[in-house]
């Protein structure tokens, strides 16, 4: 297991990707629309790990709903595993809750689910498994 | 640079230990007070980065004045960079805000220095060198 990578939500995706470009001293290596969940993402690689900045691009989507009631900032941790079904079975049989058990396309390449944050301390813990 | 941990701010540190052990399936490999801050930290080892949950151990601390305006949750990102006073310098040159430029000594062995989340998209970031 790794931190694969953290979520941050922002409002203004060039604005953000601006700043973070000049926190990070390097540019983001990728855009990318995430119909699903109505979001446009960017990624900067840090280390082994990324950091995700991600604007909402539709009304009602996850990340517009968050910024109704949060200022931007940190949204979620992202553990990236070998093997999603198996870790998603180990952590049922330790009693945490699942926003969606069965796994969903994510940004960059992914499978994901996400655990209840009621379940994991207010954290928003996503899963993510590289689609081979 | 790289994710150096995130910092998780909790309420009940046992409690939290024992939540945190079950979601990454693994012992935390360390506790440690830090009295100029206040707080109480655990740390858990994940790939090259590390999870740091914080409780409050005195009244005024920032961890408590966290938790009064804000759930549980994620409290900030720590980078961690090779030569601290040189990354101070880029940062401020590029317009960054320091909570405290002169660094300061934080868990598990490192100098550190925080951002003011204002100028990092409501981020708080913290810079930290491993303490040679």
């Amino acid at each position: 297991m790794k931190i694969e990578h953290i979520g941050i939500a922002v409002k203004d995706l060039n604005l953000s990707n601006d700043i973070f470009e000049r926190l990070l001293g390097k540019s983001m290596y990728k855009q990318e629309a995430v119909e699903s969940e109505g979001v446009k993402t960017s990624f900067f690689s840090v280390g082994e790990s990324k950091i995700e900045l991600v604007g909402s691009e539709k009304k009602e989507s996850a990340i517009e709903k968050f910024l109704e009631k949060n200022r931007e900032g940190i949204h979620h941790i992202a553990f990236g595993v070998d093997n999603l079904e198996k870790e998603i079975e180990r952590l049922k049989n330790e009693g945490f809750i699942f926003i969606n058990e069965t796994p969903k396309l994510g940004a960059d390449n992914k499978r994901i689910v996400f655990l209840h944050p009621k379940t994991t301390n207010g954290v928003l813990v996503e899963l993510c498994e590289e689609v081979k």
